[in-house]
C-alpha cells in the first residue's frame, strides 16, 4: 500500500521529519534528492539530523528548508534519571548550536511559547514545559544584580488555543513579539507520531519553526520567521498516534508478515474501512498509552531541563535539576 | 474471525454487557440461553436491559447473574441539556427501581465510591462523579433539621488506586463499609468499550457490582455483595477502546465489506500483527477522542445528576441541576 | 487615628472607591468636593455609584476621573441562586450602560482579560472568570452562521503575571490589542478590601480601567485607555484584606467602643506594633476566610454570568446559566 | 493581658506544643511542672523537644502525655536546598527514633494518612505530602523482588474531610487500619500557629497522634492509639494564624512597647473589639502570606523527603531527592 497516499486521503500530516523521511526513502540505497541525513549515538539516545537543503527536498518531505534534529530515547518512558540527563544534555547542546547558527550570543533575549491547551491532556505538553522553564526577563529588568552569572533574558508564555481565547495563537504571539522584541522564539508543541513507540520517547528540534497544519492542535497559521519576523525554533514531542494511522500500521504489519495478502487487500479497502469506524468522532480519535498523564509530566520536565541548560550559560545539569526542584 | 477468541487471546474483557451479548447473539433469531433482553426508547436515549437469569447465562456472557441496564445517548457527546436531562431522568428512574428490588426504602443509607485515578484522565470518571454528588451523611448526623425534606443519608469516597495508595481499593472500601454500615454501595467506574461511538455516550447500571478484571483500572478483587457484605450497584461509562480491540474492529469492518478476504486473512495473522504493534507499551494503549477531558467532565456531571435525583426523594431535575451549580 | 495616614505609611491602597470615599467623607454632611455619590437598592444587593467629576475629586480619592459602581451583596457568600441571579443582572445592566456611554453598539468586538496568577488562590479570580466566559471571536471569524442571534465578538485572555512570564501584563495585553483591535477591553482582577465583610460579596465596575498599584497583584503599569489606546472597564472583587489593614480595623474598633483610649493609644504606637509583627513576611500577609477557594469559585462564576449576559444581546439569565453548565 | 484566657474565650487552640509551652512558662526561671524541655541546634534549623511527663503536665499544656519535637527553620521559606536537606535529615532522624521507641523494626508496615481538604489551599498540606510519599505496600505484596534493599512496606491515604465525604476522617482511617493492619500510623496535618513567622517554617512531630480539636480542619475525634488501636505519630506544619490570634498579637506587641497602656486597655475591650470584626465570617478568618500556595508546595515536599528518608532504611537524602523527581 502507498502510505503517503493513505495519509493524504485521511488528512494526516507526519509531524516528525524523521518519519516523513523514512516513509519516502524506505530501504532505498540512494538518499532523497535535496535531503541529507546524519546519525549519532549517545549513552541513552540516538540523534538523527535531517537537513532539507533545497526546494526539491522541501517538495519531497513537505517541510520547509532547514534542519530537523530528532532525539530518540526509548527508555525515557521509564523513570531513569540517567536517561533524562543524557537527553537533556543533548537538547541543550543542539539548542546552543542552533543559536550559534542564528548568530545569537548570550545577550540575545528569547521568548519561550508553550503551544496547546492546558486542559486537554495530550495537548498540554507546551504549557507544562513553560511551567518548568527558568524565566528571567523580569529579573533582567528589575533586579539585574540577581542575574549576573550566566542567566540569559528569557520570557515564557502559554497563549492557550483558538477555541478557548477566540484568538489565533499566532496572533497572540505576534502581538507579544512586537512589544517584547525577543531575538528568537522557541515554540514547544505536542505532535502526532506514526509509530507508537515514539510517543513521549522522542524530541524533535527544528530551526524552521511551526508550520501551518502541524502539531495535534493543528495550527492554522505558521509560527515562524515569516509570520513573526524573528527566527523560530520548534521543539516537539509526540504524545499521540492518530487512530487512522494506527489502523494503517496494523494492516501494514499484517501484510508485511503475510505478503500474499497484497493481492487481495487493497489500500482503498483499508481507507474505506477505517473512515467508517472513525466517523462518529470525525477523525479526532487518537491512540495513547493509559499512563499518558505521567509520561507527559516526565517528558515535559526533561525538555524544560534541556531548555534551561541550553539557554543559560551558567546553568548546567546540576543547576537545572536543582531549579526544577 | 471469532471475536471472542481474539479478545481472550489479547487479554481483553468486554465490560459492557450489551456488547458481550451482541457478540454472542449476533444476528441469531434465538436469544442466548439463560439471557433475556428488553429494549425501550426515550426522547434522547435508548435503554437495553440484559438480564442474566441462571448459571448458563453467566457462563455464556462471562458475567454474574443479575441485571445490566445500558443507556445509550449518542448526542450526549454534544452540549445539549435536553439530552443530559433525559439521561439523568432515566438513570434516576432505574436506580430507584434497583433500590426497590433490594427492598431499600428512603431511610437506607448509601455509600458512593468513585473508582479510578484522579490523575489519569481516562480513569478519572469515578472520582469526578463523587466530586459532583450530593453527600449528606454528616448533615444527618450533625444537623438533622437541615435534611428534612427528602435527603437520604449519602456518603461519598474516592479511594484512589493500588499503585498510589499501596492498598487494594476493595480493601479500603471494605474497611469503610464495616465502620459506616451503609445498606448499599454504588461504585462508579470508567470502562472500556468495543465500539468507539459508545465512548462517553453510554451509561451501564449493573446490580451485580464490580467484578474482578473489569473496568480500565482492572480491579484485582471484586467490589460486590460477596466481598462487602452489602449489595453493590455498579455504574460505568466507557471512556476508551482498547487499541487491540480498535485494530480488530477495523479488520472486521474491512472484511465485512470485502467478504473475499475471509479466505486469505486469518485471525491468527491479525492477532500476531496487532501484538507486535502493541509490544512497546505492553498493551496499555487506548483509543480516545482528543477532547476526552471535556467529554469525561460532561458525562460525569450527567451521571452525578442522575444519582442525585435517584437517591434523594426530594431532589428532582431542577434541584439536582441547581445543586450541581 | 487618621486612617489615610496609616494606609500611606503602611504602603496600602484602597482599591474600592466606595471605601476610599467612606474614609474621606466619614459622617460629614457635605459631599467631598468633585465627587458625587448615588445609591440604589435591588432585591438582594445594593449599588453605590461614586463619580469622580474633576481633578479635585481625583486628588481627594486618589483615583482617576470616572465612574465607580459598587455592587454589595452580603448573601453572595452563601449558595443562593436568587442572589447570584440578582447580582448577575445588575452587572449585566451596568456593563450595558457603560458600553453605551462609550458609544459602542452590538457589533463592537471586546477583549476580556483575566489578571492574576491562576496558581495563587486569592489572585486567581481573573483567570477563573475568563474560564467561565462565553468567548465567540473565533466563531465570528470561522463559523459566522453559528453566531447569528445576539452573540457579540468576544475574545478572552489570561496573561499570567510578571513573576511567571517575565513580561509585564500590560505589555502582553498591549501587544494583543494591537493585533486583535478590540473596541474595548474588560479587565477582571482580585482586589484588597478594608472591611472583611466585603470579601467575595462585593463587585466593583470602573470605567477608568486598572491603575498602577491597584489590585492584590499590584500592577506596575496601568491597563487603561492611556496605555492601550482603547477604553478599559475594570471589574474587581476583593478576595483579601491586607493584614496591616485588618490590624488597624481592630484597633479602630476597640477605640470606637472605648473612647478614653484615644488619649493613650496613638497611631504611631499602632503603626510600629503592626510593622514589627509583619516584618518576617515583608507585608505580604493577608486575611482571608478559610473557605476562600469555594468563595472565589462561586463569585467568579457570578461575575462571568453577568459579563455573558451584559455583552451578548441574545443571552439572558437562562441562557447564561445554561452556558455556564 | 492573659493570653490563655483570650484564646479560650475566642475558641482557639494552640496546636504547637512549643507555643503552648512558651505561653505558660514565659520568662519564668522554673520549668512548668510535669514538663521537660530540650533544645538542639543544626546547620539550618533548631530543634525543641517538649516532653509532657505526667497528668500535671497534661493539664498545664492541655495536651496528652508524650513527646513533641519542633523543628524550626526560618529559611525554609526560601528556595534553598541546603535548608531543605537539613530539615529533611532531622525529620528522618527523629522519626527513626520514635519508631525505635515504639519498638518497631524495619519489617513493621506503616500507614501514612494525609489529613485535610485537597481543594482548600491552606488545608491541603496533608494530601500533598501523601502525593510525594514513597508508597510500597503493593510492591511488597505483588512484586517482592523489587523491594529488596531497604524499602519498608508503606501505604498512603488521603481520606478527605467530613464536609466532602460525609464520613469522619477518624472513621475512614479506623476502617482501613482494621483491614490493612499497619503497626503504626503517621498522620500529616495543617496547623494554626500563634506567631506568623512559624507559617511553613516549622514542623512538629508528636508521638501522641492527633487530638480532638487540633489542626485547622478541627478534628472531631482523635486519631491516636486510643481510637485506632495502634500508635500514631502526628506530623504538623502551621499554614495559617487565626485572625483572632493575629489581632491579639498586635495588641500584645503594642502594649509591650508602651507599658502605660496596661492601665487603660483591658483584655475584655480587645476581645469584644475582635469578636465584632470577625462576626461576618463567624471566626473562620485566617492570616496567611499571599504566596501560601508556593510555601505549602515547598514545605510538603520537604516533609515527604524526611518521611521517605526516615521510613525506608535504604533511602538516604540522594535517593529521596531522586524519587521526588
Amino acid at each position: 500500500m502507498k502510505a503517503q497516499n493513505y495519509f493524504n486521503n485521511m488528512g494526516v500530516n507526519l509531524d516528525l521529519a524523521v518519519e516523513a523521511h523514512e516513509l519516502l526513502r524506505g530501504d532505498a540505497q540512494r538518499e532523497v534528492a535535496g535531503v541529507k541525513e546524519k546519525k549519532e549515538n549517545h549513552d541513552f539516545c540516538s540523534v538523527t539530523t535531517i537537513s532539507i537543503l533545497n526546494p526539491q527536498g522541501e517538495a519531497a518531505l513537505n517541510k520547509p528548508q532547514g534542519n530537523y534534529i530528532t532525539i530518540e530515547a526509548p527508555e525515557l518512558r521509564f523513570n531513569d534519571s540517567r536517561v533524562q540527563q543524557d537527553v537533556s544534555n543533548v537538547i541543550s547542546e543542539k539548542l546552543e548550536a542552533m543559536l550559534k547558527n542564528f548568530k545569537l550570543n548570550e545577550e540575545a533575549p528569547i521568548l519561550l511559547v508553550g503551544l496547546g491547551n492546558w486542559d486537554a491532556t495530550p495537548d498540554a505538553l507546551g504549557p507544562r514545559v513553560i511551567n518548568s522553564s527558568l524565566v528571567t526577563r523580569h529579573l533582567h529588568k528589575y533586579a539585574p544584580d540577581a542575574v549576573q552569572g550566566g542567566l540569559r533574558s528569557v520570557a515564557g508564555l502559554a497563549p492557550g488555543v483558538l477555541g478557548i481565547t477566540g484568538i489565533e495563537t499566532a496572533e497572540i504571539i505576534r502581538g507579544v513579539v512586537e512589544r517584547v522584541k525577543p531575538s528568537l522564539v522557541i515554540a514547544i508543541d505536542a505532535l502526532a507520531a506514526r509509530a507508537v513507540e515514539r510517543i513521549s520517547t522522542t524530541v524533535q528540534l527544528a530551526d524552521t519553526g511551526i508550520n501551518p497544519g502541524s502539531g495535534i492542535g493543528n495550527q492554522r497559521k505558521g509560527i515562524n520567521q515569516e509570520t513573526l519576523g524573528v527566527p523560530v525554533i520548534a521543539i516537539g514531542v509526540p504524545t499521540v498516534v492518530h487512530a487512522a494511522v494506527f489502523a494503517y500500521e496494523t494492516f501494514t504489519n499484517v501484510i508485511a508478515t503475510n505478503p500474499n495478502l497484497r493481492n487481495h487487500l487493497t489500500q482503498e479497502m483499508v481507507e474505506n474501512g477505517v473512515k467508517e469506524i472513525l466517523k462518529p468522532f470525525e477523525g479526532t480519535l487518537t491512540v495513547t498509552p493509559k499512563e499518558i498523564d505521567d509520561l507527559i509530566d516526565r517528558t515535559s520536565k526533561t525538555v524544560a531541563l534541556g531548555i534551561n541548560q541550553g539557554l543559560h550559560p551558567g546553568v548546567g545539569w546540576e543547576e537545572a535539576l536543582a531549579f526544577l526542584h
